[in-house]
């Protein structure tokens, strides 16, 4: 019996979660669930079922784990406790300063309902915060740095998108090598956010808006802009929707450390993503195998990343990972 | 109460065990064993028991784990499980093939003894397994790229130092540059052996060896040399000694895979390491944390890096990595 998946939200994540689930045989879709019209997913070829979320309970005994496939500013905080009443759920809840809050609720609404939660899920927060601590733990003594990118960050373009006079914009996080050199180099430099990234904007301007205004207000913008070396180009929309559609991102965790009397160490991750959402889709889908697991084992609860076992994640046997992978 | 660790064996590993361990205030060295004179270990100034491996028994209640720091060839397949009868165990058992047989006399003398034995623990085997392991789980359709280098091969300068007229010799892996690129770009060549790596010897001849002869035997040496590009160079034993006794070494392990329809995506994972023994006694220290906490949970048995949660490797509490790392 494969492992029965439920979709809740169909975006570029919950089409991702679709695509992946296809790779792996031992699980299967097994619905959608949505808020739109079910019809309008264009899913009706697919022999998939299209559900109303307000009708999800209906399928408890149908479900192993609901990979929840909404936004963290106010899908996540709402769903993810809610369905984790009756169902087991992964999300990527990625706002860091809420994650403390989000874990307390699904954790209870898990321990009432004795289902298993893992939150968070995803490159950052996941599989980069996985190498911090890994490295952390061998290198106590040492240097973090996470540099972002080349990709497009959603939180500034939106920034950009609500100035007046906006109509659409793109801002892409690219890190400076110069900076990604020096930490190579086991310089542990301390790094300013100018030093590590800089921001490249390309907006596309509303009938009469003035651009030196609208480039003003960006680069000056507190906590998204002004810390930063920003470049601003005004494109058409045209060209904006031609050549800035790509949703590759990426990015690297170096941890440099030092051990005995300064022997130097460099642990170095590195990703590099043609598909942001279709990646993290396909982390989430590998954490929904390790909550079925863990919710057989007799796990509860709400758990992240760092609480699960490795082999968890791979629908081979412990066995075979020490034959092949160890 | 500080974990109370029993270093058994104080060669290269079992310095840089007692070294990690001044990097990691919760946990503390508590005695080194030792099949040699206690007395010609130079640790008298240190204050810290040396205590013949013949009487580890005795430290049975004053020891929470035990990291094994000799050899895979002899010493860990017979220490291992023998003192996972008494002991947690933690080792770095590194000879692949013999996996499978060495976990399953440590889990046997583990599951006896209601002990917890890790096995296996490392950089290679070890933190590169687990790259491997997550990076095949989240992208099932890919294909593994391992490099090792720059570095001293011990396997590899021991077969060189067999042949007849050979003193002494150090052979050095080293990543063909090209072959990493092709990876990095994601083209997911097919690569033989001799594409992936190049093997660089430096030889010291005994009096009157023939240097030709000598140089045809290690290029023909089926399995270590003869399937790769080998350059020897005859050097001075003065020479040898001056230049070439970095412990240094490092390596790439890589996975390119696609999701969707042909969306590209590249894990990589580098370490670039100063000293190879200090590290992977870091690697061993931390691991021998997550053994005590295993216990202290109630799992006994082997296991290997595969079967342990991240946090288990790092003194935080969930809350503060949750806060920090995630």
């Amino acid at each position: 019996m494969r492992i029965q998946i439920g979709i809740v939200g169909y975006g570029n994540l919950g089409r991702g979660v679709l695509a992946a689930l296809r790779q792996n045989p031992d699980m299967q879709a097994a619905a959608v669930f949505t808020r739109r019209r079910p019809e309008s997913l264009g899913l009706a070829s697919q022999s998939l079922p299209v559900v109303p979320l307000t009708e999800a309970e209906k399928w408890k005994d149908k479900i192993d784990v609901m990979i929840l496939c909404g936004g963290s500013a106010t899908d996540l905080p709402v769903q993810t406790p809610a369905l984790a009443q009756h169902f087991n759920v992964v999300d990527s809840f990625d706002t860091h300063a809420h994650i403390p809050a989000h874990f307390a609720a699904v954790d209870e609404a898990c321990r009432q309902a004795g289902t298993v939660g893992i939150i968070s899920v995803g490159w950052d927060p996941g599989l980069f915060s996985l190498n911090r601590l890994y490295a952390q733990a061998v290198l106590p003594q040492g240097k973090d740095y996470t540099f972002w990118g080349k990709g497009v960050s959603q939180g500034h373009s939106d920034a950009v998108r609500r100035i007046p006079g906006v109509k659409d914009a793109r801002q892409y996080t690219i890190p400076v090598p110069k900076a990604l050199e020096r930490v190579r180099a086991g310089e542990n430099p301390d790094l300013s956010a100018r030093q590590k990234h800089t921001r490249v904007c390309f907006v596309v301007l509303q009938d009469g808006a003035d651009a030196a205004d609208v480039e003003r207000k960006i680069k000056t913008m507190p906590n998204y802009f002004a810390e930063y070396d920003t470049t601003v180009h005004f494109i058409s929309e045209a060209e904006l929707n031609a050549r800035h559609r790509s949703l590759a991102h990426g990015g690297f965790v170096l941890r440099s450390g030092v051990t005995g009397e300064g022997n130097k160490h460099l642990i170095e991750y590195r990703l590099k993503l043609d598909s942001n959402p279709e990646f993290t889709s396909s982390v989430l889908v590998a954490y929904a195998r390790a909550a079925h697991r863990l919710l057989l084992e007799g796990a509860r609860g709400c758990k992240t990343v760092f609480d699960v076992p490795p082999a968890y994640l791979s629908p081979r046997t412990g066995e075979d990972l020490r034959a092949a992978l160890l």
